[in-house]
C-alpha cells in the first residue's frame, strides 16, 4: 500500500465550553451536532456536524493537563488541526517517517468516531497540525 | 432564499513562502496544485489543491499590509480559515448582520477560485475566520 489521501475528513475546532460552542455552530452551520462524544486518548469530548462530505469537529479539554486546553491558553480558541481520510494509516505513517516528518505517535492509537489515527507535528507542516485518519473496521 | 450551507468548500492555510509550499503540501497530500492565482481584493497569491470534495487552498501576502502577512507576524503559519459554500451569499449575509454577527464587507467582493467571498468576523465564532462563498455566474 502507499500513502493517499482520500478526503479532508474534518477540521477540528478547539472550544473552551464545548455547550454553548455547539449553539454557535449550529447557528453557523444550521445544523445541530450529529453526536457527542468522549476521546480517551485525547481527554477531550468532541462534537460533530456534518457539512457536506466533510464533519467539523469541536474539541473541549477535559482537563488542564489535556493538549486542547494547552492550545487554548497559548493561542486562543480556534482552527486546531485538519484531518486527512487516508486509504491506510500505517502506509501514511511510514511514508512520512521516511520522508522525514516527526510523526506524534508511533503506533496508530484510536481517535474519535471510530477512527485510527496519527497527528504530523506541525513545524514540518507550516504550522498546520496534520491529523491522519482511517475508519476502524466495524466489530 | 435562506441561509443555507452545501459544504467546507476550502481550507485556508497561510504560508511564508508559496513555492516552497507548494512542495510541502505536493508531498502532504499525493498531488500538486491544480493552480495559482493572484487575488487584488486581498493582495494575495493563492495556490489550489483538490483534496476529495473538498479544496486545500495556500494564501501568501503579497506585501506588508496584506492580512495574510499581519496573521503570520502575529500567530506564525498555519490554518487561517474556513470557507462555506453557502446557496446563496446575500441571503447568508443577512442571516449572519441579523443574528448580530460582524461581517468584514457589507457586500460580497470577489474572492480567489471565481467566487463571491464575505468574512465573519472570528471574534463572534470561536476565534475561527469563517469564510462565506459562492460560485461566480460564468461569463
Amino acid at each position: 500500500m502507499k500513502h493517499k489521501v482520500l478526503s479532508v475528513e474534518h477540521v477540528g475546532i478547539a472550544v473552551a465550553d464545548i455547550q454553548s460552542s455547539n449553539k454557535l455552530f449550529n447557528e453557523i452551520l444550521g445544523i445541530p451536532a450529529y453526536k457527542m462524544e468522549f476521546v480517551e486518548s485525547e481527554n477531550v469530548t468532541t462534537s460533530f456536524f456534518q457539512v457536506g462530505k466533510t464533519k467539523i469537529e469541536l474539541l473541549e479539554a477535559n482537563e488542564n493537563k489535556s493538549a486542547i486546553q494547552k492550545y487554548i491558553e497559548k493561542k486562543g480558541e480556534g482552527i486546531h488541526h485538519i484531518a486527512l481520510l487516508v486509504e491506510d494509516i500505517k502506509a501514511s505513517m511510514a511514508y512520512f517517517a521516511d520522508k522525514g516528518f516527526k510523526l506524534l505517535n508511533s503506533e496508530p492509537k484510536v481517535g474519535a468516531d471510530n477512527k485510527w489515527i496519527c497527528f504530523l507535528h506541525p513545524k514540518e507542516t507550516n504550522g498546520v497540525l496534520v491529523e491522519l485518519c482511517q475508519e476502524r473496521e466495524k466489530r
